[in-house]
């Protein structure tokens, strides 16, 4: 078990396109967002797959923090549980971007259904810690939830 | 994946019990049983446990099927994960009786809420395999919606 504390924002610009080191693909669905535990299967890339169970979001300062257990399973099982999901398929391409010592923004441009909709995440180590602040980077909407991942795989 | 396919039965007496082979004890809950999947954390004999994801139950000639994909975690995980249940924790002792060449009854025995209660399980490599029939055993129950775990763990 981990404990996962992240912040999350929109964008006001394409500017950190230029600041990016990495991407990869996802593709994700929860098997159940409801009650105490989501529990969410990830396939990235095509080639690697995990498992995840996270416990109930809980408001720490400024960030979100929530328990989270992960496991790395078989493309082939991850692909045959996506067709047991509720919702839908989350798709998106995220962007590694750095974000000072020991820091990386996660910035998800998402396809498909939510196609247009683009969110940068960080995680932190503690709550309270400073987050940087690029010139690209928009509004705040930790904790909003209409931005969750189970809120996005729901609906609109 | 595994497909799993079973049949179960409650027991006429207690003749089951000079045949035991085996016997583990189980603690188990779910984080979803809603939806497509059910989502099962289960601690055996307090030192090992499995995260076991299960599709849709089907009716298959007189077996139940369903699609199974279980992975072997932390213990510490588990228990953790059992706080972060929707209903009950289910405690039961599982004793491993032979059935015939390949094949093992396991009968288990409930304790808590559920004392009293004695549920004898078989799996099966086909929905429409012979079942062997001790004198011990009693009436069907498989497909009985009142017996299946998930509603066992969620109410009387």
């Amino acid at each position: 078990m981990t404990i996962e504390i992240e912040r999350k924002f929109l964008i006001a610009d394409d500017a950190w396109r230029a600041q990016v080191t990495g991407q990869k693909h996802i593709r994700q669905a929860y098997l159940s967002d409801s009650g105490g535990a989501s529990v969410r299967v990830r396939v990235v890339d095509g080639s690697s797959a995990k498992l995840t169970v996270k416990g109930a979001t809980r408001t720490d300062g400024p960030a979100l923090s929530r328990a989270e257990f992960e496991y790395t399973i078989p493309v082939e099982d991850a692909l045959a549980m996506l067709e047991l999901r509720t919702g839908r398929v989350l798709e998106k391409t995220r962007h590694l971007v750095p974000a000072g010592p020991g820091r990386t923004w996660e910035v998800d441009v998402f396809a498909g259904a939510l196609e247009g909709l683009v969110l940068a995440e960080i995680e932190l180590d503690r709550a309270d810690e400073d987050v940087p602040q690029p010139e690209w980077l928009g509004r705040e909407v930790t904790g909003d939830p209409q931005y969750s991942n189970t809120a996005l795989a729901k609906g609109g």
